[in-house]
């Protein structure tokens, strides 16, 4: 039976696997240093659908299908999707699911969706709620930009802090039994707020977070950097990564070379224009399902800490003078 | 340890406790039937903030509070919080438990946001993976009409399917143990579209989902209506709840007079000019955790099938020719 450790961290019991996973991207993601490790790029934006909206959800949903592909499960096999993303009330996964024949848990944490669905999910394994779970994420270029910030047609300038919204969907499979890596440590994240004002600076406003969050993670389990092989942030980009590293560095943890950020992954920062980075909710999930993974398959990581991190930015709070909260949830994966 | 049954039931071995719920409104809804089971009646609708979204997380907020206070636990008990709401980002929630030092867990499921919370939470506790949760949800009419139809300026004329979004937010605190009534089986639902468009007719989106949990759940237990004695749903609304009793009619169930719906609780609809009654998630989040618990508390019933109902309705997809898809989420309560 599950366990709770120290201030915030569940340690499991069963130990759920992560079955599959798949990763499905926009052209730019495709053009970015991962390229080789995702499932499918589609070269159009409206993925053949009549809006970005629409497309989001396409992506998403053929992202669930290959990842079950993967799994050799089948559709009836699955107990429960958790599934997310950035658009108002959630309608990417609303709509990508509703074909589906199975229960459904709608979940929201801005970009942080991927790990909060692979919590919960390991945790509703764990205590045998639930078999087999599809953990599942999106976001699109075209409809954040527009729900966020502004219509692309405006041609708006972007500041040096902005990042780039993903193009992505990831899903993963995660079971009682099968063969893969296992979710053995849950360490859920508190709300943080630490009156960053700034909607161009995501980064600024999730990395607080991220801190708390890791800094409880190895409190709570007794563990050193030195024990993880990698410490995963979700989309901090290159500004937040800097300042989560002299966050931890202020609480007398140097993260060394043991952290690497989705978000500065995913695209090169030289040559694609990206300023800081990706994010969106497709973001550290279409890394964690594909290229991660791969990393497991291949041997060269062991054991992972994966917080992907949330920035949850209401465009209209900010126009009411607002700050940005932050969350950010970890799960560990070991081999 | 929980078990799965049937196709989509899942029956709990520790069955979690409800320790206490506690419910605050606004003016409309202190004025209806249920009145003197609030725990207070807000009589400005900016709850002494600025904005009408701040005012939604304050209620929220002081919900929580209030549930923490009855229910004899303090706030470092708590190992989770699990709440959502209506608005784009569920910034209402975001923002009441961001100085709250206690993990968060982003829920989106429209007005199903209380059953979807209870059920999670309740898998947590049986699972050992949490001891004391907060279930929470919020809606408030002035936010959610101006992010989902119009302005409250314009006087736009209301439809006679429409419902009123219920100003009020509901909190529960459940746990491992202690004294209350006991979640002892949960049925999480699926997403179902058929094809409604009306954005004024949210009960007609919902009312499918709703018979499809109900007749999974009746299914998967080898229950009749019978057994159970009441039936409670979300905020069908008038016309919406007679359309769930007409789908289980065709489906050889009759409801009999079991069925009630916190949307037509809430209100006198002949009297209060609100068409076919409330919606939003604080509808069936104060009506729960207030006038039902007290049910509970006074031995009226003691087996109470309850199933916040939501409609995934995005005005963005509406405006693209989109149908509303709907969802509900069960959890049976005993005595």
């Amino acid at each position: 039976m599950a366990k709770k450790i120290g201030q915030q961290t569940i340690v499991l019991d069963k130990q759920p696997i992560i079955l599959s996973g798949a990763g499905i991207v926009g052209k730019k993601e495709g053009d970015g240093p991962l390229a080789r490790f995702f499932d499918n790029i589609i070269d159009d934006e409206y993925a053949g659908e009549k809006t970005f909206e629409a497309a989001e959800s396409r992506i998403l949903r053929d992202a669930y299908i290959k990842a079950l592909e993967k799994s050799g499960k089948s559709a009836s096999d699955i107990s429960i999707i958790l599934s997310g993303d950035l658009l108002n009330q959630c309608t990417a996964a609303s709509y990508a699911f509703r074909d589906v024949d199975t229960p459904y848990l709608g979940l929201f944490g801005a970009c942080s969706t991927m790990s909060e669905s692979l919590a919960i999910a390991s945790m509703l394994i764990d205590g045998g709620s639930v078999e087999y779970a599809v953990c599942a994420a999106s976001s699109h270029f075209c409809s954040a930009e527009r729900q966020f910030r502004f219509p692309l047609e405006y041609g708006t300038q972007r500041t040096p802090t902005s990042q780039w919204t993903v193009t992505g969907a990831g899903a993963i499979i995660l079971g009682k039994d099968g063969q893969g890596p296992k979710i053995t440590c849950v360490t859920p994240g508190k709300i943080m707020d630490e009156g960053i004002m700034d909607s161009n600076n995501m980064g600024a406003a999730m990395a607080p977070a991220a801190c708390d969050t890791i800094m409880n993670h190895l409190q709570d389990t007794g563990r050193t950097i030195d024990d993880i092989d990698m410490i995963l942030t979700g989309d901090l980009g290159k500004f937040g990564s800097e300042m989560l590293k002299d966050l931890m560095l202020r609480n007398n943890i140097d993260l060394k070379n043991k952290h690497k950020d989705c978000g500065t992954m995913i695209y090169d920062l030289e040559t694609q224009d990206v300023d800081c980075g990706g994010s969106g909710c497709g973001c550290s999930a279409v890394v964690f399902s594909t290229y991660i993974l791969d990393m497991f398959m291949q041997g060269t990581i062991k054991r992972l800490l994966f917080i992907a991190t949330g920035a949850l930015l209401s465009p209209t709070r900010i126009q009411q003078g607002e700050t940005i909260p932050g969350i950010a949830h970890a799960v560990l994966i070991e081999a």
